[in-house]
């Protein structure tokens, strides 16, 4: 086997989509940045039992385990950066106000999410601590949405949901706490004819109020239907308020409301939210609240964030080749090498070439239609001849 | 044991660091790619047959492997950014003439380079192949010094050698195959004695030349030395010639020159460089030329590069905390929000206070020494009264 195959799954990014994820990486953090949010690099490993504290078992199945073999204990991989960021709240930074924190790197999944996936995800993400404000939800949504925007995402469709809302209709049920993960698994996938099932082992107002709640949903008026239909939930009516305002403030260009979605959410409390576009197999953007995650660290605090994919963004973006302009190299030349930096200053690409490069391999590179020639006594950047060998 | 504790030598990256680092990473990436460097991101995990092609048996000890369990094969986390950039440009980019690239990422080592340092090092890098020239050589060593520049470090001492020294010295000795890994490694130490003790192995003239070797470094007058003392040698001739010119082309402050400091270089046969900054123990720009790379993948390339080590650097930076302006929330007042948003835009940091903010917390992340209040019909940043509460 050639020696230059890389695992399943596994690419590397070449420079046409690297550009476009540096420049993504770069205006996502100057965004959130300017909000308030914080940057933290938390270690590409950490022993298992801080790494996957608090989370469920679907994410240790995607955790790559290595043996430390400094400490002889068992590290894992990060197949998810959140938890991580919430340890450094919470045990790092230890404040008693709201911290807000954000990152951007690499996860890594022993198992691709799905069959096209890449097994190394890059996310970018936000996390707000220490507040259960209304306006601690908006925060969040609305800078998600800002982010998406900067990448020149347009037409952004919000779903929103809330864990509340099958968390109340199955704690009225004392059955349903054996058979959540299989509920929520038939829930999230619309699929009324496993929940059927539960008959006899739920009581059957919880069936019913599964099967409705599995069809409920779509735009605003779903949230008036649902409140109509739920009436034996009064918990819910507050809920729905609460999205309904979400909604209306996040500045999305469409909403539809769904809150029987709320599998692959694991660690997720309230709010839920998700972006999905066009052609993109998963979603580009999923976050929500989490208020739990701390408590096994010792330290509950409530939080909100979102990540960001970027890897299924950069691939509806435009990563066609960028300009640059060739040069020549002279040492004796004062003048050209002014010219040639007050040109990289102004942020063009300039390429001094040498003796082996080629203008056929410049040209997978760049879009080389100028270079820089000595025109009446200063050096000028003109069109370059098409052909014109260096 | 506490589950938040890390494994020894790893650790989070607080805001205050990775702050700067990421500054420093956007700087970087802004110059390389205005020369014309394109970005790549090589990924994590590479079969260990690719990642450790080519390269020595230290970078394999210090490599974490893993097994993959969709192909059951061995993977290694890299410890070294340099051979996958290699592999990409021999064999997924293919071009004949030069290619530049570029890239910056965490690389993870199994064990420490030295008991104090990070086992995930931070590093920046460009790779510039297909090319033989001298031009080439003085094109990557510029580049890093004017990369150090951007960081604010003054007063650059740079470090220049050449394998071809040492190399042209053992070449002529049949015996030294056999043991050159143990003399290169006394010559880096300037270990005298150890060298002494090759005597009978090597011939004597071998051994007098080394020895000579080991107290030859210094500023450029020791190129003169060299040349006189070593006219046994006269493929080292053009060598001095060839590094002189780069030392005095390349606008460091200083220069010093030392043909023993072989050792760490593992890949490298040629020009060698690397600049240490008071207070770090370790160097915090490495490179030189590695011509044999990609022939073990089938595609010998001219290279020459330079590593950047990130977290050296960050430690003699400027981590302070920045500036940030309070501001309040309200929804209902379109002038707030007009004037927030216009502060971001100049790169201000704006904190709108939620509920729950308390001003020890944000202190502990901002110099909050202004606010943004409403005053004569405007909204105004002003002067925040200490102590004032949100």
């Amino acid at each position: 086997m050639s020696v230059w195959l890389l695992p399943e799954n596994i690419a590397d990014m070449l420079p046409r989509e690297a550009r476009v994820i540096e420049a993504m990486r770069s205006s996502f953090l100057s965004l959130v940045t300017s909000h308030g949010f914080e940057i933290v690099r938390p270690p590409l490993v950490e022993y298992v039992d801080s790494l996957l504290t608090g989370t469920g078992g679907d994410l240790d199945l995607r955790t790559f385990k290595i043996v430390d073999q400094v400490s002889g204990r068992t590290m894992g991989i990060r197949a998810d950066m959140t938890p991580q960021v919430a340890r450094i709240d919470a045990h790092i930074l230890n404040r008693e106000g709201v911290s807000r924190l954000c990152y951007v790197g690499s996860v890594l999944h022993a198992r691709p999410l799905h069959p096209m996936a890449s097994r190394q995800p890059y996310v970018a993400g936000v996390e707000l601590f220490g507040s259960t404000s209304a306006y601690s939800d908006k925060e969040v949504i609305c800078l998600g949405l800002e982010a998406l925007r900067t990448f020149n995402i347009q037409n952004i469709m919000l779903d929103l949901g809330h864990t509340g809302v099958v968390k109340a209709i199955l704690d009225k049920d004392p059955a349903s706490g054996s058979v959540q993960d299989q509920i929520l698994f038939a829930l999230s996938h619309k699929d009324r004819t496993s929940i059927e099932e539960f008959r006899g082992v739920l009581q059957d107002r919880t069936v019913d109020a599964l099967l409705k709640l599995a069809v409920m949903f779509g735009d605003e008026s779903v949230l008036d239907k649902i409140a109509e239909e739920f009436s034996d939930y009064p918990e819910i009516l507050p809920i729905l308020d609460h999205v309904r305002w979400l909604g209306r403030m996040s500045g999305a260009d469409g909403v539809s409301y769904d809150f029987a979605d709320v599998h692959g959410y694991q660690y997720l409390t309230g709010v839920t939210y998700s972006v999905n576009i066009p052609g993109r197999y998963q979603a580009v953007l999923r976050g929500g609240r989490y208020d739990d995650i701390g408590a096994r660290f010792g330290r509950r605090r409530p939080a909100v964030g979102f990540t960001l994919y970027l890897r299924e963004i950069v691939a509806v973006m435009d990563t066609r080749r960028p300009y640059a302009v060739l040069a020549p190299i002279n040492d004796e030349d004062p003048l050209l090498n002014a010219k040639i930096k007050e040109l990289r200053s102004k942020g063009l690409i300039v390429v001094q070439s040498l003796p082996e490069d080629s203008i056929e391999s410049l040209e997978e590179a760049y879009r080389l239609d100028e270079e820089l020639l000595f025109v009446d006594g200063t050096w000028t950047v003109t069109e370059r001849s098409v052909g014109r060998r260096i």
